[in-house]
């Protein structure tokens, strides 16, 4: 994949110390990909110098002077940080410099810089954030996120196509299958925006399966499930919630005593598999779809592996031309211009 | 407690087969309460045989000779089966036999004749479903769950009140927390909905936390969760497809070949208290509130347990007054009549 991703290195708890290392690790697994970082001066020198620079003009540096702190308001961000380097990764996209962006800073902020200066597509009233979640079967897209929380049922219907487009783009499955987060499974269950967004998803050309319920997500009965942005966002806590809460329990029980902890020794090879299989950094990087360009948020938390993980998405969206699918469809709906 | 609790002992999955052994369970462990068996004559004449009477008149049958079953639409179950056993129990918190029901049957079919039969109380515009969830600190009341998808924030205010109530009834809190399920912490956050519903929550005299988000459930941040029936259905629903999800990864990286397998065995008595700590029969007894009357749900698919687990909080809400709770909280706000 000959494709650019511009990467704002000081994003996320840990800044270059985590951002660098895994553009390294991406370039190494990715030979044809190219790589910019941007951030301040310093600080990337520092982090290039550590771990070396081997891929010549592969990877290259974009100073930015300012940096977007977790807790600045959106606003602020986008209007008095004109040279942060959240929103100079931005800018490269915007240029056609890079293809993609990925950052691991303040979401509201990527969120407002990314509309502001990239644009919404034709046809896409609010950008969504898709995120991945585990499944049984192995993954599905969920979306939105928690940026649009008072949605209409065209807004769901165009969360259902930007979602089956980022699927078929990144997962590269031909036409993924597309439910509708309802409290039950007849189309007569939900409120009124629900059953009105189902009756559109049927018409979409879609490959739409349906109401799911919660607990289909983690089934994984569906490629893609749809929502508005404050039932995704209750559904996603809740989840982190009750991992922490079981992962908690497991861990007590296993430290009780001499004789538990010498179980869990003798139990590690299961238990970590069992925690291999549902390490949440596998599925980093929630792709913000709507936008004249590609950009995906990774966790703040994140790790150098977790990192990798959001950069190949992006790279992936790019090189299989996301923004043209979603355009396409759009315009096959005649609901673009 | 000398409270008369009446079992609808056709519902459920197992009918007699559970409901009965869970009657005696519980009157063993409660010697001053009284149960009313409610079914099929002969059904609970050879459920009653299997396992003998010694509780003399503490434990009474009444005939109904219908079931409701568990695809009959509300409204069939509610006009044409007047002698269900679900209605019969009903009818006898109504005329004052029983201060209490528990069902395992149909849950829209429970709602609908209860609330014909027993009315709202006054100021209540519509009962609400509060259902109990495990957390790191102990347990939390998460109301509502279904009965209620488009909600007006004076709703969401009378769910505060009534799960409150409930709290210090069933559990003996003085003045339990509530928590409003929100997508952040801040007041500003949400939809309009529940922003209102926030401000009367702050000034309604309960012991209002302020907002929560979907991992404080799990975390136990407050006695009582808030939410409409359509978020606290997903919130429900995605939690149990997440908890069976792990427990089919861990059983599978338990059973993958047989050095996992004595591994397992190796480590059961750590992974038996894990399991208990989590045990949902532990949690059965969902109560309908907002009635004149106290009608608990139990899961369809109850062990003995469970079920009498269920039965222990009817008969604590209505020997701790949950009616009475409810009616002094809404008058106090002058907002009964």
């Amino acid at each position: 994949m000959g494709v650019t991703v511009a990467i704002d290195c000081m994003g996320g708890d840990h800044g270059p110390a985590v951002t660098v290392p895994a553009a390294r690790a991406f370039l190494r697994n990715h030979p044809e990909a190219r790589i910019i970082l941007v951030g301040r001066q310093d600080a990337l020198e520092q982090a290039i110098g550590a771990i070396g620079n081997g891929f010549g003009e592969r990877l290259s540096l974009r100073a930015a002077s300012e940096v977007v702190a977790m807790d600045d308001p959106p606003a602020i961000a986008m209007r008095t940080k004109k040279d942060s380097s959240m929103r100079v990764a931005i800018d490269l996209v915007k240029c056609g410099e890079a293809q993609a962006a990925v950052s691991a800073g303040n979401t509201g902020a990527l969120m407002a810089i990314s509309r502001f200066v990239l644009k919404t597509l034709p046809g896409i009233d609010r950008p969504a954030i898709a995120t991945i979640l585990p499944t049984r079967k192995g993954q599905t897209y969920v979306l939105d996120l928690g940026a649009n929380v008072d949605c209409l049922p065209e807004h769901l219907l165009q969360f259902g196509i930007m979602g089956a487009m980022l699927v078929s783009a990144v997962e590269h499955l031909d036409r993924p299958t597309v439910g509708l987060l309802n409290i039950g499974e007849e189309a007569i269950k939900g409120n009124e925006v629900v059953k009105r967004a189902g009756e559109l998803l049927k018409t979409s050309g879609l490959n739409f399966y349906g109401n799911v319920e919660g607990d289909d997500i983690y089934k994984g009965t569906t490629d893609v499930v749809v929502c508005d942005g404050f039932v995704g966002n209750v559904a996603l806590k809740t989840s982190e919630g009750l991992a922490q809460m079981l992962a908690t329990f497991l861990r007590e029980e296993f430290s009780r005593n001499l004789l538990s902890k010498a179980m869990a020794l003798i139990a590690m090879p299961a238990l970590k598999r069992f925690k291999h299989r549902v390490d949440h950094r596998r599925y980093n990087g929630a792709a913000l779809l709507g936008l004249r360009g590609v950009v995906v948020k990774s966790h703040g938390s994140a790790d150098a592996f977790a990192f990798e993980q959001a950069i190949h998405r992006a790279a992936e969206a790019a090189s299989n031309r996301l923004i043209e699918r979603i355009t396409e469809r759009m315009t096959a709906m005649g609901v673009a211009a």
